[in-house]
């Protein structure tokens, strides 16, 4: 149903389906940019709750206000069970988000972004700079405008965390979904290193949510499905944080405090040891789904 | 903005706003009730993803698919925190929802159910099966058909445990969030007793949770808020446990899954020792939100 206008229900009403028959909308307060780069419809907006507000192909992606429930939640939990990372990969996240979040750990020493589309990164620039806070034109970071999916491939460093900071599949992402991408992932990544993903929403989207822990699991001995809530997704969401050796349930709510401490953390509005722990806990229906 | 239709944005759109600019909407396939009773405007309809979907004055209640995700989390977080509850009340509710959940607890002897609005237990009789699963009609039940408030002030009752299952303020449930309520339902409740009610959304209704905790405060020495995700509301939303002496955090995700276990409770698709946890862990911005 959703079409590049995102199936808006009515004008200026910007649109989101969670499935067929629900979904939920964001009233547009003013319209930044619309326009089609190589890749995808592109669109910034002005908004009363949100602040800016990014879509790609008529999908919210990111916003001023609720940013820090995604970037936060697809970060730091893998990137505090790391012990101390220092060579991290995003692929996509071309807002920056998910690089500001990992500049946050003062071990990171270089971060590669991979962003297939630099209409992302413009617009990052322009518009959404407290999302990224600078991220993009921090030293550590290296951006690379290109396919994730070769960049994988070709590359032969290794790293401690990688990021997939994606658009849902459907788009140009959705070769990175299928087990042969995680395959490659698995093997740019360090034994004591990690990967997180964001994958769907555990109350619409279940089939999608098996097949993507499925490709996982081909890929990764230790794959662990996360809950948390973002707001411009539609509310409870699933992540999961793979690893061939790191367990993230391996830490208490207290070592992530003293972590959180120890490495001085700025501006976490979400994040804490208490909240590592219960995005672990899945609710019985949950718990089924994820097999 | 929302009416008594909820200000559907498209025709078979039930709309539901979380603030002015920002909402949700669930497509009814088929309508099966629609009137005035003498406190407000009732409606039924068919979805295709949540089932029969029960509407106040506009406003989502409940529905088939989603009725877990709040009355578990509304009644399991001080029912299980009990040891033994026996006697309990509760205030409105007369979709039989909280009912069936309490009735799970093996040691519940009496329950009173104060509804104010008859038409709701008639709609739950005729069309919410699933829902209260014939609590409704349970030997352990008496129901009232009356204002809350007067039963709470003229009862002299003592109750083990008090469930406000309400509308939101607004309607007719708007002096059941006034601190001379919650005082007098502290003087319905035992000294081991605990009342549980739900709140609104951290995130677009933040000043409501202040006052609302505020004046559950003025009545009681226990205000434990906690998180819980409620499809049908939108995501994210506030709940507290409120009581003299019974703190729920007092009780170990372990320590739960044995009273679960040794009450039996049969059919729970949420409620587990992990999520009990888990609603008490609060990110960093609802700890600044709730003081």
């Amino acid at each position: 149903m959703p079409d590049e206008s995102g199936g808006d229900v009515a004008p200026g009403l910007m649109t989101e389906y969670l499935t067929d028959a629900w979904g939920f909308f964001i009233r547009s307060a003013k319209q930044f940019e619309k326009f089609r780069s190589p890749y995808q419809a592109v669109e910034v907006h002005d908004t009363a709750h949100f602040g800016k507000l990014f879509r790609l192909d008529g999908h919210f992606m990111t916003s001023e206000m609720d940013e820090f429930f995604y970037h936060e939640n697809l970060v730091h939990m893998s990137a505090l069970t790391h012990p101390s990372p220092e060579r991290a990969l995003i692929i996509g996240g071309g807002d920056g988000g998910s690089a500001e979040e990992l500049l946050k750990h003062p071990s990171i020493r270089s971060i590669v972004l991979c962003e297939i589309d630099l209409a992302v990164v413009d617009i990052a620039r322009k518009y959404l700079q407290s999302v990224h806070k600078g991220a993009l034109d921090d030293g550590r970071l290296e951006l690379r405008i290109g396919d994730g999916f070769a960049h994988v491939r070709e590359s032969e460093d290794q790293y401690d965390l990688i990021v997939l900071d994606l658009t849902d599949p459907g788009g140009p992402s959705e070769s990175l979904y299928t087990p042969d991408f995680y395959r490659a992932c698995a093997l740019r990544l360090k034994p004591v290193g990690a990967m997180t993903l964001h994958i769907a929403s555990p109350i619409a989207h279940g089939e999608r949510i098996r097949k993507c822990l499925a490709n996982l699991r081909s890929a990764f001995p230790l794959v662990t499905p996360y809950l948390t809530s973002v707001p411009l997704y539609g509310g409870m969401w699933m992540m999961a944080c793979v690893s061939q050796t790191l367990d993230p349930k391996s830490l208490s709510a207290r070592e992530i405090d003293r972590r959180i401490a120890l490495r001085a953390l700025p501006q976490l509005k979400y994040y804490n040891g208490d909240v590592h722990r219960a995005a672990l806990a899945l609710p019985n229906f949950v718990r089924e789904l994820v097999g």
